[in-house]
């Protein structure tokens, strides 16, 4: 174990030195987070599958428990229960578009993870940072549960619980608890808990910040020594032994008969109770459905939890989303880490093409009913919070200059937000594989079906212990 | 699949042009033993731990439910449901004795099979070609069930079901049926079916044949589009659904409350009814163990089946023996594919130290007892038959020049003949560390209570359908 915890130390090292600034030290926070017997326990597992290029190398790294597709490159790394796929990375041959530009990707692109620690997190996509396009680098860094990083290449960065980190390139920064960020690139910043903001160069920007001591109290903390806590916290350990049945089997029967055209179901996703799903609907890894109704070309993606919900189609429920007693209308999204906690008696309805925000509380303690087509931000638990925290599509296309709403601001086009999300939603439905006819609009749900998924471990004992070999796999 | 119909093409051909003179096509023997489906499912899997290098290499390969320690290379193979271990290999800095000679080992010698097709094929154990210290190589080789390659560098090799080649080179031979070589080198010669063969230059030379009709009327027959065929086979087929399982889960949870200090289960064994095991037992992969007693030391090798018998302690149990209703003394042991099958009211009775040489069928229709410190050899159903196959090792080891007892033919030095077998069977139970007391005396038992199997597949579809991609794991 000797060589894992100078590993450990080594990491940690590197995280505080980038964040010097800030005073800080990330082992205070995530040491207490992977217990060491869990790093020498669980196996990771990687993909191999004919769509897309491969190319696996992992050195002197614990990968306990984590997925890796694609092409990934884990140097000096400690990745505990981490979904990393490398599926979505740029191909060599294609053409790169950023303004007017056109760059072409000259070589097929690599995730690559060093002198890392991340904790549950989820990499995800590729680099939107056109400086590096043949390199998704995650370096220096560290990351707490359920924190997402998502098509940004981070240096030097520490990323607190339930953080997401979207189409950014970020430098020494922190991220606080529960923050979204969608900014295009940031450094040497530290940015609090709670908030959401999504900025789009010169054309708008949105954000809202949670109540501190609501999110603290209730939803999640993170405190040194301690480590997260909180009702996310609690959501998720709890369902936690759902999970681990899929780890001990090597080939799962499929829980229904007969996979509806188009759909695919991940081998580790739970399934308890009675689902239904429909054509073209794509259930991830680590996602989790219970007495749910999912209709055509629905997505149910990592990390989420679908529960006594009807979702009608084309929904995108995306990473760390929680969806619990709700009926969803056709092209609803739910963005990333949103929480939705209906009860029997207290069920939360969505019209239509309506937007939830990524990191939005919806905690019901009575029905609450939402139109179609509408925007929907922050923390909701009555119908009358929605006035302070959503409004009509149409409302919003209409602002040119800037609007406050409650503790929302946005400035800038809302017409153009509105079109850049609502192509983003047909973009992800699309990759999903939503719109697959039989021959044409392939996507993951098709190609999804057909991966071999391969175990690795790590040396059982000696001085190695819970690190895994050096391995290079390649096409 | 089309890349891995021409590996399998390219592989016959080149066996066949090694064995031109022969006028032999090994497709004709093979190719329908590897079902193509199959080829896809199995998933194969390799050991990781500490207690020898590891360095494993697949390239162009199909590995389909084979097993792999220590040091392999496999390159443009098809290996299926192989038992390749690679952790008896030499380790650089060791010295090799041959003779009056002594040897470096100059770099930790590798297992390299290419070109070939190895079908439920165990190799094992470590090259004793002196001239190739460092090399275990197989190549241009085919080999049908039930082979066993121990120690044995071959090269142009045609291995038919259920022979051994121990401790012997092979240059361009074709080994029969059940033939059993341990001869230290043969080049360009075919052995008719059910040979046992075993020569130690100029000190001895023990050969015995089995009656060809009874061997291929009732055991074990080989024939071209066909397969092998017979009541070997039945047995091995019947028993086949009972590993299904272990396959199919990542942990098995281990089949007793507490193993016994110093002894060892793999996860890959079958374990029926209620068993019990002794200190220091091996009970190996794919060992097949029921309703049996198991001494202290006893080891249970790879491919072996025991079943209602008690084996009173330091027995060798070797590659593929077959045990069924016996009661066997201390130290006995059961040679490479001996097929032991008493029935409840015709059991078999051995005495301690006796010695059943490799290859002999006891298949009874009458209770038989073998006294101990007997060696015995051949086909045995009834007590009677004990005259023509087996003798005092007292007697064996007074004679000086030659001896013909019914089909056996010995010559040379009994006492050489006795004094090596001994040695051999000392060493194997110190190899498996059936002597261990808790400090020294480490062997196999010991050692892999501590190994992380992994698992790996091919690519599920697609051109390269079946092909496992090209995988290099280092420490």
């Amino acid at each position: 174990m000797k060589k894992l915890s100078n590993l450990m130390d080594r990491i940690i090292s590197r995280v505080n030195f980038n964040l010097r600034i800030f005073s800080i030290d990330v082992g205070d926070y995530l040491r207490g987070l992977v217990p060491e017997n869990q790093l020498v326990k669980f196996y990771a597992f990687y993909g191999i599958w004919s769509n897309h290029p491969i190319h696996f190398h992992f050195s002197n790294s614990n990968l306990a428990g984590s997925c890796f597709l694609g092409r990934c490159k884990i140097d000096n790394s400690i990745l505990y229960k981490c979904d990393i796929r490398g599926d979505e990375l740029k191909v060599k041959g294609e053409v790169f578009h950023v303004d007017d530009k056109t760059l072409n990707v000259e070589e097929d692109e690599v995730i690559w993870i060093k002198d890392s620690l991340l904790v549950k997190t989820l990499v995800h996509n590729y680099s939107h940072n056109p400086e590096k396009l043949e390199l998704f680098l995650i370096k220096n860094s560290a990351s707490a549960p359920y924190a997402n990083i998502h098509g940004s290449p981070i240096e030097g960065c520490f990323l607190e619980p339930f953080s997401t980190v979207d189409l950014t390139t970020l430098h020494d920064c922190r991220v606080g608890t529960y923050t979204y960020l969608q900014v295009g690139e940031l450094s040497h910043i530290e940015v609090d808990a709670g908030w959401v903001w999504i900025r789009n160069k010169n054309l708008f920007d949105f954000n809202y910040n949670h109540p501190e001591d609501v999110l603290r109290k209730r939803y999640i903390a993170f405190v040194p020594g301690k480590g997260a806590m909180g009702m996310f916290m609690d959501f998720a350990e709890d369902r936690k032994m759902d999970f681990q049945r899929l780890y001990d089997v090597v080939n799962l029967e499929s829980p229904i008969k007969e996979i509806p055209p188009g759909a695919s179901i991940n081998r580790y996703s739970v399934w308890k109770g009675k689902n239904h799903i429909s054509r073209n609907v794509l259930v991830s890894q680590r996602a989790y459905l219970e007495s749910s109704w999912l209709g055509e070309g629905a997505n149910a993606q990592e990390n989420c939890y679908i529960s006594f919900s009807r979702l009608e189609g084309f929904n995108v429920t995306a990473h760390g989303a929680t969806i619990i007693y709700a009926t969803l209308g056709r092209k609803v999204f739910v963005g990333f880490n949103s929480f939705i906690l209906g009860k029997a008696d207290c069920p939360l309805t969505v019209g239509n093409e309506s937007i939830i925000m990524p990191h939005t509380i919806i905690d019901l303690v009575e029905p609450v009913t939402i139109p179609g087509n509408h925007l929907v931000w922050g923390y909701i638990r009555r119908q009358a919070d929605l006035e302070e925290h959503s409004m009509p599509l149409e409302r919003l296309s209409k602002i040119k200059d800037q609007i406050t709403i409650g503790r929302m601001r946005f400035r800038g086009s809302g017409d153009a937000f509105v079109e850049v999300f609502r192509q983003r939603i047909h973009h992800i439905l699309e990759a999903n594989g939503a719109f697959f006819d039989g021959e044409t609009g392939r996507g993951h749900a098709q190609t999804g079906q057909t991966i071999s998924f391969n175990i690795i471990q790590p040396y059982p004992t000696g001085e190695a212990r819970g690190l895994y070999p050096t391995i290079d796999i390649e096409p």
